[in-house]
């Protein structure tokens, strides 16, 4: 049941009053490319944008939203794919903004933590650390424009989650803003606390509907000083998984990331980016890095001696190690333009979905026919992050009209698609949260106790509705 | 404001009914060992003690109870240090235990996941994991008694919380009872889920307020191949926190464990073990764990060059590496039996701090003197995982009259300790959680944001309060 929320005509000058009139927007041509998401899916109204330059305003917006009751919708870098950031057509929404707050506060060499601010971007969290000698391992194909905020909001998780774990992990404290406008200041360099309940993990992926993000602590780690980029051709997912154990028990945390790519990608590639040459020619891939910390290592002599054991026993059809920084990159970009691939052919019906990394083949295998049978010569592209279990799975159809045909369809596509996961024991949403686009699918999926404590949760947390409202919960 | 619950003479005739005749417990002498704490500190009173044989069992017991809004206190190994499995001394609690559900249901080598239920020990967890070739890594030094329901409720630790995290970051999933009795249906394993809120993480380290645990899917690692475990003498804190850091650098996730023992631990040890010699005799020890899964590894020759190295710099006052799994273990056992040698000294006033990593020499520095002005002759211990910055410290009088006179003035104590703690951005509760021993202090140093977060989440999940009310919020 939709909340009322009252009409404030008074609204705009109180907020100009608290960050400036220059930080609140309300020209249609200045708010248009923040009202509209990533892929182009969805379509909102603000009634203002709001920038506040730091905590104490940020917290004076809240508070000043929550008198008169009306909604907040935060924004990070407007890259999710879920819609989560996108206002309501009902123009009601105050969009809120922290790109003026992206500052790296410090940099703590000793505690191995990162200061940033929620406007930060990706990108520039990890130069700041890189300059320090330090790692801060979240990557992401739009780590140039997407920002901590978000990252935190989402809980976002990325190509290198296998070693060092998604933004919940990366992350020691957090500072946040709470639906009443409370700071709560978090924003601790602690590696262990257990003072009372877990309200940060609460906060992040709660996508904004529980709070904002102002400020985080993230954990740094050595940078590593040797890395292997290693691309590998297989017949199958199945040999993907064999070989993913093999890699695992060899490498253990020198294996950084283990990437499933599918043929269908691959063609996507060639016909978008021909410039992005394919590392390795085999049905499927497998993007690989292993890394060290260890000047000494002898990484690439062990990775080299045990992927031609690989092959020598027929568990590889090829692979291709890098033999400098610059191929590592060129193997990477590749990776990183599947999507950016995926959109130019047309709109598509995207899935980012977690199983049990044990039942990835069978699903790849449960899901075609299904699909097939309800939407003949439909095409899908599986690709992601196979060592955690969380693969990208996209549905088009090869003709553009019929492709209209499929997207109006959606529901009953996604309908196969999560039963499908919800059989073998996965979930709806791996790494790019609910947002618009899984709310009902989420209530469909979740079990009644779930969905009880989380409403019990977001009523306790926000009793008056107004935090992004609509957005993971209806 | 404490609820009132109501009286039920049919209680345990009701609970027989659920669990059979033999698992409804209510002669004295039967429940006395559960009635006190293992430290000896607290003493309560119960109703009954009920022992469900299965999830539906234990769903059912929370149900009745909360039909009658009897409060409930879960117990798991009783090995807990702030009283938070304790009962108060009314006598109106159900004390709830699981050992009767104690399976390893299944060790799953391809997902690399162990489905334990609660009442198993961790010990019987580890061995689980160890005889399918894997590493179930949480390991403490109750770790023969308590139990994986204990360890969730208080987000355990432990020493090799450097390398593998907490039991929060080695837990997938987890089922649960809510307190309405609704089965919480979390037991997956999935490496990625941002399907929702994160409601698993908000009940792990609840300690038991806001649901009871009944199984959980736990991470499993490669079984490390080669273990190398060092006994290093220092001359100061100060000392091991430069080489926490070379460590760190040089050997990344190869560092398991670097654990800070003070000189009066020695002291302790030599008169309460003296058949258990100590390694190395230096002012200060750390007793440091490096690993690596291959079996090819150069880690031993590699670690002797390292601390080779910073004895010729003289950065170490000398350096013991086993050189045997016996010796290793000699290692740990002594590490292991500091707690065990505080008691047989006497009751002491325990802390479980966490600072940054960085200002735990300051610490030390500043509370010793306040703490000396105060209680002149006072004594502490400072040990535990300077990794993590979690230092065990605790306080006692040489004396045994003296420690009592001390042991009144606990609250005092308290807040000499505290306060420096929170001074240098620290928490109150590292990995021991807050049970009845730090509840009012949680209530002095938190913020009253946070504060107002917790108490409404507790009132959104248990509107009843029968979740073993009173602890960690009063």
């Amino acid at each position: 049941m939709p909340k009322q929320f009252a009409a404030s005509k008074r609204l705009p000058e109180t907020l100009a009053a608290i960050v400036g009139g220059a930080n609140v927007l309300s020209d249609p041509a200045e708010l248009a490319p923040f009202l509209t998401d990533w892929r182009g899916r969805y379509q909102g109204k603000a009634r203002v944008l709001v920038r506040p330059g730091n905590t104490a305003e940020a917290a004076a917006v809240v508070r000043a939203c929550h008198a008169a009751r009306i909604p907040i919708v935060p924004q990070g870098g407007n890259t999710g794919l879920c819609g989560g950031a996108t206002p309501d057509a009902s123009g009601e929404a105050v969009l809120l903004q922290l790109r003026r707050m992206k500052r790296v506060r410090s940099v703590d060499l000793t505690n191995n933590v990162l200061l940033a601010e929620a406007g930060c971007t990706l990108l520039e969290a990890q130069a700041a650390a890189r300059n320090a000698g330090r790692l801060f391992p979240l990557s992401l194909a739009s780590e140039g424009s997407c920002q901590i905020g978000g990252n935190l909001a989402t809980n976002a998780g990325g190509v290198r989650a296998l070693r060092y774990g998604v933004m919940r992990d990366l992350t020691m404290g957090v500072e946040a803003v709470l639906p009443d406008g409370a700071i709560w200041p978090g924003l601790h360099a602690l590696r262990k606390n257990n003072a009372g309940y877990d309200l940060a993990n609460l906060l992040i992926g709660s996508e904004g509907t529980l709070g904002i993000f102002t400020a985080a602590a993230l954990k740094l780690y050595p940078l590593p000083q040797k890395t292997l980029t290693c691309w590998l051709g297989l017949a199958a997912p199945a040999a993907a998984l064999i070989l993913l154990d093999k890699v695992q028990t060899a490498f253990d945390a020198r294996l950084v990331a283990f990437e499933l790519i599918c043929p269908l990608a691959g063609e996507l590639m060639a016909r978008h980016f021909p410039a992005l040459p394919l590392p390795q020619a085999a049905p499927w891939g497998v993007l690989c890095e292993l890394s060290d910390c260890s000047h000494a290592s002898d990484l690439t002599m062990r990775a080299e001696t045990f992927f031609a054991e690989r092959l020598a026993a027929g568990e590889l059809l090829g692979a291709a190690l890098s033999r400098s920084e610059r191929e590592q990159e060129a193997f990477w970009r590749w990776r990183e333009h599947i999507s950016e691939a995926q959109k130019r052919e047309g709109i598509s019906i995207k899935h980012d979905i977690a199983l049990p990394i044990s039942r990835i083949a069978e699903f790849l295998q449960r899901v075609a026919p299904r699909l097939q049978a309800q939407f003949p010569g439909i095409r899908h592209t599986a690709f992601g992050h196979l060592g955690d279990g969380n693969l990208h799975f996209n549905l088009s159809m090869p003709d553009a009209a019929e492709n209209e045909c499929l997207l109006e369809s959606e529901a009953i596509a996604n309908r196969i698609v999560y039963d499908c996961v919800d059989e073998l024991g996965g979930s709806i949403a791996a790494e790019h949260g609910i947002g618009q686009l899984k709310r009902e699918m989420l209530c469909h999926y979740k079990s009644p106790a779930e969905l009880a404590a989380m409403r019990a949760v977001k009523n306790a947390l926000d009793p008056r509705g107004i935090m992004n409202p609509g957005r993971v919960l209806p």
